[in-house]
């Protein structure tokens, strides 16, 4: 059973400052071994990799075979359905539409000083994006993280997917056709992680490397962080539903369970302002439970971490949002965009009951890749700007130097770097005909 | 003397390959040492603090006086001269100016599909800036922290300036008022960034932290990354000079040794197409060097990292100066612009012989806080977006569901999620008739 809360009981505050805090993850510390494997494929580049993944994912590879061969992928690709692809497809179309909407706007204005100033926005040149293997190989995912590369005009576009015991999974492979990708290396785990961010005789290093993984790749990824960017490190999925009393409670059931489902650690939770509607949506969790395919995984997740919290009205239900500050916020109640404008810490709001999360998962358009673990308080999900950096433009006419140049000077003296200030006087004595001119 | 580099010299490109790859900094590890003092303030709070500020910092504090009260403040900013704290109002003025610019906007629009899809943007609830103590307690820093994060609309802004033997910048003090700081505490090193992230008795916890610091303070940034948002891990100074032979150089002497003088670590770089003006610039570097204030310091940066590269024409400079990714990017041509869109890679750019880079230190207006060691291939300066989140919004109509629904569902049974596809299939089915209604 998951735990049950009610904003009226006396002990609320302590059982949910407790449910807050929970350690919903192990994070098993790979450090020493990861550290080991960076440094050993910065040493010996493809030769590392090789060996690493002949260990790992029980496949023998020569240097050849570590990037996907166009033929490769034409024959797996051919594998899929049509229906499949077609779903990847339409998938990617709106997840395309929605993020060329982020592309950000250059800017340069003059000011009444004379000084003309702005930015201008640039894409990284390389991005390696790391797809899982294995059971969390999702096709879903590399659309979500190709596609918003592709719009930032990424030019060169890795991605590495392990593929243990020489298993690939035809779905990511034409995703990655479908996004733009162009290098797929059959690779994985810290290994990958290493070959992306320093390169090997077969890939040449990125600038960027988002996606997620397990605990090597994540652990990985901290690592090189620095040398190169990184997205976010993800942690297990969650979801809150906000639902009153007029909803189906089997909807908002497999709603929490669709989250449920992805992990043990997950986190599913709802807020409701009637108790008996909390009651009956937890019978309903019980009764699909009997029947799904994962529901080990979904049940444990939802026994161990599930909660159904009883508040007195929907504003109390959006001030216990925002302290779960959840990476998925569903709100079914009859006024949801009301409710959303209350809430301020969430990865991605889906309002009203015919917006259930799965439908962001795949094809809605934002994006899936969000903040867990309490980070939506100060993060955001990947966009187009992951891809991208600002640099900033700054042009002086000799007028704008000598209006705003003595406040230039005189802080780079409070602050005793005399040749900062000097860099300003030297003009401005020009410009008072102090030296020639 | 600084590195004396050609591009038709034969070795070139291994020459500029070793001046890419110079490690300029040691970072010690201090990884254990900060572990125990975050475990430590975690564990004991304020107590903590009191007892590594007594050791670091040489000042034994009571609990009352981890933060500065309003009559210091106000006894602080009294000892700050007329003059110096007009410079400060006039940096703010402009630093905002520019900022406000860099709000960003919302979008909602509903699609043919009939999704209404969108984003919003809020700020952090609280954001913890680090000051240095000492020599590099910089003022120009604080505005440059500070006002992006009140622009964003942050509405707790704490900031963190250790007081080395009791000594208190008032400069500092004044810069944080005219950015409308709301707490000061007179703490620094690992245990103000851990107070910061974990909160003690006395500081409530923020949600992002930036600021630059040493390597404790960069090492504790690196453990609490994940529990609260962070900015880049700051490394020394760079600047990059591209200038023609129509330039004076004795200005782009005192430009390269402007950064110089940070840091021995910093480096400063001039790439020129005529090898006579290198040489005079190399002449006015030594001659300068002779009287300069931190003669040493820039003395031993401009050795040891100082570089003068000769080029056939300004598109190889171009080019060479995308691989360095500068820092700061000087460009003293004669047509600074043209040259400017030649380039990708820079994290602030400074257009003409007018606009010395000290200028964009402290009262140009953009940020001073700049990707530093090449990490301008990826990063971006300090902006208001980094106290800012994202959060998506997604809403579906029933009509929008029964058109896009059935591919999410596809997709879902492909991820073998089954799950994700009942929560679309559970609506579908209502809206075909199939269960009821």
């Amino acid at each position: 059973m998951p735990h049950f809360l009610s904003t009226t009981d006396r002990n609320f505050e302590e059982r949910f400052v407790a449910l807050l805090a929970m350690k919903r993850e192990d994070s098993p510390d790979v450090d020493d071994t990861v550290a080991r494997i960076i440094a050993d494929v910065r040493a010996r580049g493809d030769d590392a990799v090789i060996e690493l993944t002949a260990k790992f994912d029980r496949m023998q590879i020569t240097p050849q075979m570590i990037r996907f061969s166009d033929t490769e992928i034409e024959d797996l690709c051919a594998q899929v359905s049509a229906e499949d692809r077609a779903a990847l497809e339409v998938a990617a179309e709106r997840i395309r539409a929605y993020h060329v909407r982020q592309i950000p706007d250059d800017q340069m204005w003059t000011d009444p000083d004379g000084a003309t100033l702005g930015w201008r926005w640039s894409a990284v040149s390389a991005a390696g994006l790391y797809v899982p293997g294995g059971l969390a190989s999702y096709p879903s995912s590399v659309l979500m993280n190709a596609i918003p590369a592709k719009v930032a005009g990424v030019p060169r576009l890795a991605i590495t997917v392990p593929t243990p015991d020489g298993i690939a999974n035809p779905l990511v492979l034409m995703a990655a056709r479908i996004a733009g990708v162009d290098e797929i290396y059959r690779i994985g785990g810290a290994q990958a992680i290493a070959a992306l961010a320093y390169g090997t005789e077969t890939i040449a290093p990125v600038d960027k490397i988002t996606g997620p993984g397990n605990a090597f790749v994540a652990a990985a990824k901290r690592r090189v962080f620095g040398k190169v960017g990184i997205d976010m490190i993800a942690g297990p999925s969650e979801i809150l539903v906000i639902a009153d009393k007029h909803n189906d409670p089997d909807w908002v059931a497999v709603d929490l369970l669709s989250q449920a489902e992805h992990d043990e650690s997950a986190q599913s939770v709802l807020i409701t302002d009637d108790a008996a509607f909390g009651e009956a949506v937890a019978a309903a969790v019980s009764k699909r439970l009997e029947t799904l395919e994962r529901r080990a995984i979904a049940g444990k997740s939802w026994a161990d971490f599930g909660a159904i919290i009883t508040v007195r009205d929907l504003d109390e239900a959006a001030d216990l949002s925002d302290r779960f500050a959840p990476e998925h916020l569903e709100l079914c109640v009859e006024d949801p965009d009301a409710l959303s404008a209350k809430v301020t810490h969430a990865g991605a709001i889906f309002l009203g009951a015919y917006t259930p999360e799965a439908i962001g998962d795949y094809i809605a358009g934002p994006n899936h890749v969000l903040p867990t673990a309490r980070s939506a308080r100060f993060s955001s999900g990947l966009s187009v700007l992951d891809f991208m950096k600002r640099t900033t433009l700054t042009k002086m006419t000799p007028h704008a130097l000598a209006t705003i140049g003595p406040a230039a000077e005189r802080l780079a003296q409070a602050e005793s770097l005399e040749a900062h200030g000097l860099s300003v006087r030297a003009r401005l004595d020009r410009l008072n005909g102090g030296i020639d001119e």
